[in-house]
């Protein structure tokens, strides 16, 4: 592996158990065993490591999002789809532990985030309207946006949530957890209750099978 | 006012604007016009000063929470309860935007926002099992703890979706906002959806009586 690779990832390590602010590029330098010099020669400061992070986070997403176009999925697919967006969240998770603090400190990672948030709502707009349409999903018109409200919100901010709880979140099973409240948040307004509450029961093997293959 | 309360209030307008990581115990004494003496005089730190803010609100927080039985309450009063919650939160947000730094510097403060975390969800739990014993909620018992997780989600976590997606959330408009989130994720479990849908087209105005009341 590459220098400018081993430090990404390292760096990458290090913000999620520490937090972004609690890490300098010192820290990750020591951590590899590397000369703050040499860090300092692939990245000139801490701000431009995260700014590659957040791009490496962007273009994996975006990858994520544009993969499916509505028309070609059905609803496990849906959630198989959710599943994969929950992973690169979780990897990528120090850039949602304190938003607020990489919104003041990195304007750029935060507007280019405001945008992926914005793809993200986009592309569950795109979807529950072909769901809607295909008769899977029954949502009045008037409701559309709030659900994509509370489906986004439950999408980003479960782990935060359990956080506040006092779990420690970097265990892989909060992806899993994160998934199962999108799709008990959803449950309402599915048009065939019982094959849905069957899904929500096997939700467990199905996850166990993908987390297999 | 007494200088101890000043100085928490500046405080406090200080973390909630700029985050509890952006303010130092002379910003909040040069924002004053004291001396760092004088401050120090009060507090002995940053940390006294984050502990007492968090004491405030705990207390308050607690007499809202112990303020009804269930037994006594129909579900306007239920809304307005949750509101005034939303209102304290909104206070004292700094506590909401990095709950992990918050965790990492203040054991002390973590551990006690999570008992009261706790305490949200009891409450929540006491309640809805009353409001489905007067039959004003329809809620299986197997789904009773995901509804909870949701709705305490939503209520915790709705400004920080809101920030993530570029909004200003020191505008107190916010507060209402979550508050019909919180509805909105309520409304699939009420028995009488006729009432409930003509609760959230009415929320604007009994919204707007409350504030002026």
């Amino acid at each position: 592996m590459k220098t400018a690779e081993k430090i990404l990832l390292t760096a990458l390590e290090l913000f999620n158990s520490n937090g972004e602010s609690g890490v300098t590029s010192v820290d990750i330098a020591l951590e590899l065993d590397i000369s703050p010099g040499n860090l300092y020669y692939h990245f000139k400061g801490k701000e431009i490591i995260v700014s590659a992070l957040f791009e490496m986070y962007r273009e994996r997403m975006e990858s994520i999002l544009n993969s499916r176009e509505a028309g070609d999925i059905n609803i496990q697919d849906f959630f198989y789809y959710l599943l994969l967006i929950l992973q690169q969240s979780h990897l990528f998770r120090f850039l949602y532990r304190s938003p607020s603090d990489i919104a003041e400190k990195y304007p750029e990672v935060s507007r280019g985030f405001q945008k992926l948030m914005k793809t993200k709502e986009d592309t569950l707009r795109r979807l529950f309207v072909y769901f809607v349409d295909e008769g899977v999903l029954e949502i009045a018109d008037n409701k559309r946006e709030s659900i994509i409200t509370l489906v986004g919100l439950v999408f980003t901010q479960a782990p935060s949530y359990y956080l506040l709880k006092g779990d420690n979140i970097n265990d892989e099973r909060y992806i899993n957890d994160s998934l199962k409240m999108v799709l008990f948040t959803l449950q309402p307004y599915f048009v065939a209750s019982e094959t849905n509450d069957a899904l929500m029961l096997d939700i467990d093997d199905w996850l166990n099978d993908k987390g297999e293959s």
